[in-house]
């Protein structure tokens, strides 16, 4: 089975990894020369949009699929017209735009923050006037990793605001105070099979997750099952998908999607009998899915800017690195670490380690916060 | 860090799988053009012995190391005098003569069959009478899968036996009626820190494996843990190594060992913790070990031959397949599959799907066997 992906980064290169022992190939199409998955497939270096390099992958391809949400609708719509394309070109126009994602939410009573569209300057006033404050004011497209997005806390904000992000349709959302935030990755297939890991618990510094941490029987699992499986539904989806959730003493409330493999199931490799990349490609290339229970309780810390020692990183119990092989760079993901349990559950033992892990990367208020828990 | 692989088949591939999330970079040396290592980094297509291939491998690399015990003695010594190989020189030697490794199991006071070296038609006869028929006479060098040995049943096939395998150095090994046949798979990094994987149960045909259980809690673990440990501080080992056993009324009989990562562990990679291959390479560059804990029961299922349906495979609840990218051959090793349990024990479930997988490649017998387990 042949897959081409439009993006060459750690999401394919994991694509890749998982698909190898299936004897599955690989073909990326990614503008960077330091397209990290390059070396595990075929690599054109060229413009998404670029005529040549798509009629390639597709005339190569069995299927095409893509490792991020911000590839423009019309290479989607060159490319499907000559091979399959999953997920749907809906579930990427969807994602791509937070307006149409907020109203699909709703659509299927799936509870997310009061919104509301912002198209000019006197539109953001009546908004917060509706919405209150604080608020977060988002462009509708474009967004990733905290950026494209402001929080608004006083009237006075709402002037640099704009400034800074007016000019493009933007959406303003009610802010949110949260106990936690969590994700629920599910997959299904092209025949309809659907099937979900369990909840993710995330800590984000920055507006970029640093910790993931798997939630095993957490009472507010078939809640979002309920809720990704709709998702599911509506889009016709085929693929992983992974729906961010706000927990709140209103419940769980639906933050976004990402039709793809998600940063905050990296766990899944180590800690699922089948991860969410192996499931990825056995549900865009027909496959059965694989069994997405966990094995061992999982945490996952992601290794941002520069990376530590490898020696002192395996020299924590149950530490799984995976180095991307990037170069170092402030904010840029660069690896991350899966933390597995030795036993059934999370014990202190477990967040000891995890606080030494994270001691390790430099996150350091978490380090404390997982030692106070494990000391509980 | 740079591993140089003396092999490119499948083993160098697993190897260079679960080395690539370490950002560890591979060369192989191969002199086949088919080597379905390849694809996963450098490769040398040059015989074993080629001056100016080891020569660049010795230069790139950061530690040499190899996946089969056939590697000519010259070579790594060649090897050894500019960069690190493990393991050492020694265990390979040891690995290569059967007679130098039954002497090495008796100087440890490791059981062995009754052994005897043959050199000629005479001492032949001579050691028939010794240790009676059946007996096995093997090669001392060179045999692996069956190859290089034949049983001896009566008087009459000494000659033909001898006109088959005489002229190299021979040993004769008393036939051993064993129950079952085992294998314990060890590791061991340059500090000198060991372990141990749970015992497999290996079911061969035509000498070669066709299944491989995960045996945890098996009343025989102690007796071969401290058998391999044995052998690990008598060679100074480094990386992963295999002892294979023959459970006897008499207790366990150490049949050969396997200086590298062996077949029968391959259901280390979704079973264990941390896998036979991802430990060697921990154990060769120098990093700590990494957990060798079964995390759930598992089973591995040779695809010999041919390669039954992706889709078929993958249907089996718990299968991970494996598919190595050879051609279709009678005979040849061309990838296999995990099974793994639900829950923390092997049920009678997971002996159907066992039944499934082997009737799926073949293994009619085998599956009978099997689904007797599940009915039982």
């Amino acid at each position: 089975m042949k897959i081409g992906i439009l993006g060459g980064g750690q999401l394919a290169q994991m694509l890749a990894q998982a698909g190898a022992p299936l004897g599955m190939e690989f073909m990326f199409l990614c503008p960077s020369e330091e397209a990290c998955a390059a070396p595990l497939g075929q690599h054109l270096c060229n413009d998404f949009d670029d005529a040549t390099a798509l009629d390639r992958l597709r005339r190569w391809a069995d299927v095409a699929t893509f490792e991020f949400e911000n590839v423009p609708a019309s290479v989607i719509e060159i490319l499907a017209a000559h091979t399959r394309v999953y997920p749907p070109a809906r579930a990427l126009a969807v994602a791509q735009d937070r307006l149409r994602e907020k109203q699909t939410f709703d659509s299927l009573e799936i509870p997310t923050p009061a919104y509301t569209a912002v198209d000019s300057q006197e539109q953001l006033s009546q908004a917060v006037g509706r919405l209150g404050l604080p608020a977060v004011l988002k462009t509708r497209t474009q967004g990733y990793d905290g950026k494209g997005q402001t929080v608004l806390k006083q009237q006075a904000d709402l002037l640099s605001a704009w400034e800074r992000l007016g000019g493009v349709p933007l959406i303003l959302e009610a802010f949110v105070p949260f106990e936690r935030e969590l994700s629920i990755i599910a997959v299904r297939s092209a025949k309809g099979e659907t099937r979900c890991y369990c909840l993710s618990e995330n800590h984000h510094r920055d507006g970029i997750l640093r910790l993931a941490l798997s939630r095993c029987g957490d009472p507010l699992q078939d809640m979002a099952e309920r809720y990704v499986q709709r998702l599911l539904q509506n889009l016709d989806y085929v693929g992983t998908l992974a729906l961010e959730l706000f927990q709140t003493e209103h419940g769980l409330l639906a933050n976004e999607i990402a039709p793809r493999v998600h940063n905050s199931g990296h766990w899944s490799i180590e800690g699922a009998a089948c991860s969410q990349f192996e499931n990825h490609l056995r549900a865009v290339s027909g496959l059965p899915l694989g069994d997405t229970s966990l094995v061992q309780p999982a945490a996952m810390v992601n290794l941002i800017g520069r990376l530590p020692d490898l020696g002192a990183l395996t020299a924590v119990p149950g530490a799984f690195p995976h180095i991307y092989g990037k170069s170092e760079r402030a904010g840029r993901k660069l690896g991350h670490v899966t933390l597995t349990a030795d036993g059934p559950a999370i014990d202190a033992e477990f967040q000891k380690r995890l606080a030494s892990l994270l001691r390790l990367t430099g996150e350091m208020q978490l380090a404390t916060t997982m030692e106070r828990l494990s000391a509980a």
